[in-house]
């Protein structure tokens, strides 16, 4: 519980509004992708890097916890209040104030939802490349603070690799500048970085400096059926080896088509067991001869069919698939866990063959998908809590994190920790990188009031 | 000094060799490309990470300062061991462990040379981009440890943008892992990122863990030549604007082609006042109408003469005049302070109105040249200490910083701070930022041990 003075000072400082103390409204930002639900005590929709600083002023003076939320699309509990205290919610930043075509720069602030971003760049002839799974719901602000992949990973790189700076405020109020608006600066260590993918338990960014490249002329999609997943993955290989880096290289295993076929009905050929939807943009006859080759080579590797779409609307039916899987996998069971495991493009095989043994071994179906070239892949152990035990289900997490690491890869590619995965970080990082990220904490947010059980125990 | 029983309790560490103690030897490992010299007290080539650990614990016990030395190529005096102790050398640790063509990885030690590298991945078709000025002398860990750019910063960035993972002892010789061997990493804070340009005073590194690309199909380049910088300036904008991003596009001024001219004789075209030096990469089909577009852009914007060089031999010719200007800049006067600020590339004809200016006041010739593309300039003050007075220098600098940070720039690209820039660090990050830094410096080397009098006060 806040006491009323405190209360009363935060209503000062937002003016008398904006500040939402009703349970109801409160219920409405205690919940993330995950599922899970923390009541907050209470709501701040600031609108300004100094009511936000002012805040935090009064919330470390007071040792209260701190929560920054975007549109909550994450699938860690990065933003849950599990430890009630204060949610401050960024959505009211949300101007998108400097398009530079010049310099190739966008200025934006946390709130602005990333496909409006997408939007008024595309407008100029411009591109930011970022996509994760929610883009047309998630904010920028969101998509810094877990440094956000996407489908677009493969050859584009990832949110980190966009972001130029960052206006950010401490725990204790201060406002600090990172980075830089130029292309390269090496001023003192990359607080820009270290701000990135830190889930906010660090600062709260207020403004970000992004990269903007030229939009591509053209886009080509490819969808090619295998008959095994061997073959599916040996074209993946087989790709990259040919030197050709698509946009895009999405997989679906065998139990995730079989999810997607119940929900959609006879959308595959016949004897279907793995999808490659493979994506190429670029200069016109550069992705046409490109594509030829990108069809050849699953041909030779064994797809039994490719279409090839290259328009919106032929490319719309080849993603209509790959866009129902989430919604497909709640019908064989109401809960899953969703991993979201990363390992070098080379053993995707052998981890999914293993993944399918853990399976058998605790009675989980566990389907399969994701981003086939970096090997980001989606792992969904699929819960029915009245027939499964949800124990033997963590144990079966447990087994997939220590075969991942063994085939030197992470437990997580861009979902994050936040709350849920505190318990495997130690696995990967080891002791003593723990012992300085907690310290790092310390030296931003020294009351320790920023996403209070997070990250680390 | 250091003891008789310390320097044989790091003796026994290396079993007797590769510990070098006589004042020849040391004072071959004192300097570094800024002509500074601090004699160390005593030097180590290890040959692993143990070693590195148990002389680092040695050092931590016994608050020695320890300065890592690739191959001294740094030009902020990065490695200089300016409070004496011990400098390890990492020379000995140059091999490439691995090169992984299924996942486009290459694992190497820290001492590799950069164009070692460039030369074991082309073999293999593929590519390593990041290429400082020194790439054929400089070491992969020095890169990591400044975040090294290079010419082909505009298309492909710099060093952070391939380093995947690092091992990397600290100052009290545990040894830890940062990100990983995949694409995608995103457990825990981003240490991998806050070492990268750390400058050798939070770790040593001693594995690395780089992104390879596709090596591209072909290059193209073209040299144009303007009677007038504005001109030039106006062909960089409408090249990028025009949706092209060449890997270089070099400039080079009035003052330094004269410097040039002097050394090559006769080199350029009668009337030369401002050269863009402008490579294309890609596919064939795509760079052959690339480079028709900017060469009509180049006559467009007033470029009076283009040369287009299609092979290694005509491209080493429009090299040449490029790879001469340090030589020729010592011509004019014994002695530069070579600063690379960054801008947004909109500004360079501004910035570069506003360096000639504060030249003039303080009677200073300062030769500009560098990366138009990324806004990365090398500005060159150059001294000849029995005409200028150095004092007049410093504060030219001081006012050209001023200068950059108004219109939104850095006072390094790509350089660092080293012990040259410490009294600048502040202008650009504030006292905020540069507290944290320090925090973090203290939570990574207690002792203060590593690189002592770099980077902060």
């Amino acid at each position: 519980m806040i006491s009323n003075d405190i209360v009363d000072k935060i209503k000062d400082v937002m003016r008398g509004a904006n500040v939402l103390e009703s349970k109801e409204e409160r219920l409405c930002y205690s919940y993330d992708a995950t599922r899970q639900e923390f009541l907050p005590d209470l709501v701040v929709r600031p609108a300004s890097t100094y009511e936000i600083s002012e805040i935090l002023k009064i919330a470390t003076a007071n040792s209260i916890p701190v929560y920054i939320r975007g549109a909550a699309t994450g699938l860690t509990g990065g933003c849950v209040p599990i430890k009630g205290g204060i949610v401050i919610s960024l959505t009211r930043m949300n101007r998108i104030i400097e398009i530079d075509e010049k310099n190739l720069i966008a200025v934006v602030e946390p709130g602005v939802i990333t496909y409006d971003l997408h939007r008024e760049v595309e407008k100029k002839g411009l591109f930011y490349p970022p996509d994760p799974a929610s883009f047309q719901i998630c904010t920028i602000g969101g998509n810094i603070a877990e440094n956000a992949g996407g489908l677009r990973g493969l050859k584009y790189g990832v949110t980190r690799d966009y972001c130029l700076g960052l206006e950010a405020v401490l725990a204790t109020g201060e406002i600090i500048n990172t980075g830089s608006r130029t292309l390269k600066c090496v001023t003192g260590f990359d607080l820009t970085s270290l701000l990135i993918g830190s889930e906010g338990t660090l600062a709260v960014i207020t403004r970000v400096f992004l990269k903007l490249l030229p939009l591509p002329e053209k886009k080509i999609t490819v969808s090619a059926y295998f008959r095994n997943i061997d073959d599916a993955a040996n074209t993946v290989s087989e790709i990259i080896s040919s030197k050709i880096i698509p946009v895009t290289l999405e997989f679906m295993d065998n139990d995730t088509i079989r999810c997607i076929e119940q929900y959609l009905k006879n959308i595959y050929p016949e004897g279907t067991d793995t999808i490659l939807l493979i994506e190429l943009d670029g200069k016109a006859e550069v992705i046409e001869r490109e594509i030829e080759q990108v069809r050849k080579t699953c041909e030779k590797c064994g797809a039994f069919f490719c279409a090839v779409a290259r328009d919106d609307k032929e490319r719309a039916i080849l993603w209509k698939a790959r866009s129902s899987i989430s919604p497909a996998l709640y019908q064989i069971a109401p809960k899953k866990i969703n991993e979201d495991i990363c390992v070098p493009r080379s053993v995707i095989p052998e981890i999914l063959r293993r993944i399918k043994k853990i399976g058998e071994k605790y009675k989980l179906p566990i389907p399969c998908f994701g981003h086939a070239g970096d090997g980001n892949l989606h792992v969904n152990i699929m819960l029915d809590p009245a027939v499964y035990n949800i124990k033997e289900a963590e144990k079966a997490v447990n087994e997939i994190f220590e075969n991942t690491l063994e085939l030197h890869g992470t437990i997580t590619g861009e979902h994050g920790i936040g709350n849920t995965k505190i318990k495997y970080l130690e696995m990967e990082v080891g002791h003593d990188s723990i012992r300085i990220m907690k310290e790092i904490k310390k030296t931003f947010d020294p009351a320790g009031i920023l996403n209070q059980g997070k990250m680390f125990e």
